[in-house]
């Protein structure tokens, strides 16, 4: 089978060819412009490609509900080009093949049970901590998406008092995108997030609050899995200190096999930086 | 079809003999007292009444992964004659019929949406506020669990400076359920639940808490329909609080036809009373 995976991210958007064992055969990289010359470049790689379906994990907020007139949309982005544009209908119409739509992160989730080594969970939760803060959940080989795709990135989190960071969220003074993603943590400390170093307090703050929003959603969905990816998650240092925070705060309450084992329920992706393209891989496979 | 149901609370059991269109044809009511004592109680009361399937929706936690040796138990509740109790195995080797357990809630989410005016909705997200905090979650008519059934009561919560109570939840300074349950407010105010008036400051804090934590459910579940029921949420003044904190607190970064109209989105179960019993009726359906 030969399928196309997009994963279309704020700053760049890849592009891949694969088949249904989720290998990849080729791939490309282009920034993230206007729809106007970003898609052209899509349509270009994949029209001599062959591709039988296309699978897409896309940066949202996305319309996802079949029933919508704009299922398929991008909508209220602050990437304002791209607002109220209808990937899904354009990807469709030109490439002429069957198109499956997530959100990026959800996508990733998709990716790590489909191809990755947790194929056996019954339910992952995919949590990337990078530019933003986003998660994905999958039950049963599938997405779940209520009223909207899920935005776990912005729940409200406790201040360390020490922490005088006011937060970079537009919204809410205290939620955790606003304060642990990389731009939360480059405004806190004003240096480029590659120049922080690792002993530098900052990353103290984000592992507390990482672990209490973990804290909340395992005790909201209980999943069997937890995948932490993103570019801050890349600080190996803060894994560790993330599940020591959680065990502290969870406090014996909840007693399984896993919550007993930290170390391999709350994990790094086993697909690398290749969890979301291949999940779009995954939507293809679906969109079949 | 002729059914049993058991709602298994804490302080009471309420038995009851219905069929698969919901409606109940006879209910008794006995006190939780030791397994001893009650079980013998549900046996007699069963016994000559035919039942082809028995569903329970019983108090936790709860093993509910039906590849554990303990499927079925109550595990390691305060509740001590209860606990590491094999209630499931005891119904079916007395009762001698199929038998579907769940944890209380999540029996009373199910009855929302099996006998309730909620059956259209894909998710749904039940919520007890009594003497302890509770949720479940229902996708496409079935109950979620993942490793365990939700804990959505001890999610964390940012106290009000104003709110000197340090808590009832024996695990967490600072969770749901330790602030906003029954119990807490009574140790907060040195009353009997029954005796506080409903405009005393601590109801303010409550909906407060409650905003809060429906603010993770809905940032990590998105579900289309919320209903909030248990003898907190009795107090009719809470609910039109907790939505007006509710949305200051979202601040419009989430956009669905749901939340611009909070009234009909945040609701109180359809079946009053009865979602429990009834959720347990809609269990037994399934054990058929």
């Amino acid at each position: 089978m030969i399928l196309g995976a997009i994963e279309a991210g704020g700053t760049k958007f890849v592009l891949a060819v694969g088949n249904e064992k989720g290998e990849l055969k080729e791939k490309l990289s282009i920034p993230t412009r206007t729809p106007e010359e970003t898609m052209p470049e899509i349509y270009a790689f994949f029209r001599d490609k062959n591709i039988e379906a296309l699978g897409i994990g896309c940066f949202g907020p996305l319309e996802l509900n079949k029933e919508k007139e704009k299922y398929g949309y991008i909508t209220s982005t602050p990437k304002l080009a791209w607002s109220d544009y209808d990937i899904l209908g354009n990807l469709k119409k030109n490439l002429k093949v069957p198109v499956e739509i997530s959100t990026d992160v959800s996508g990733a989730a998709l990716g790590e049970v489909t191809f990755g080594a947790y194929e056996k969970e019954n339910t992952l939760l995919y949590i990337t901590v990078g530019t933003g803060i986003g998660g994905g959940y999958v039950i049963g080989g599938k997405i779940h998406n209520g009223m909207l795709h899920p935005e776990m990135g912005h729940v409200l989190v406790t201040k360390n008092p020490r922490d005088t960071y006011n937060g970079a969220c537009p919204y809410h003074e205290n939620c955790l995108e606003g304060l642990a993603a990389g731009p939360a943590n480059e405004g806190r400390t004003g240096m480029k997030g590659i120049d922080i170093p690792d002993d530098h307090e900052s990353f103290h703050f984000i592992a507390e609050y990482m672990a209490e929003a973990l804290m909340s959603y395992i005790l909201v969905l209980s999943p069997t899995k937890i995948v932490l990816g993103g570019g801050v998650m890349a600080r190996t240092h803060m894994l560790p200190e993330i599940r020591q925070i959680l065990e502290k705060k969870l406090n014996g309450y909840i007693k399984t096999d896993q919550l007993s084992s930290l170390d391999s329920y709350i994990v790094t992706p086993s697909l690398g930086a290749e969890s979301g393209i291949k999940g779009a891989l995954a939507l293809a496979l679906m969109a079949k």
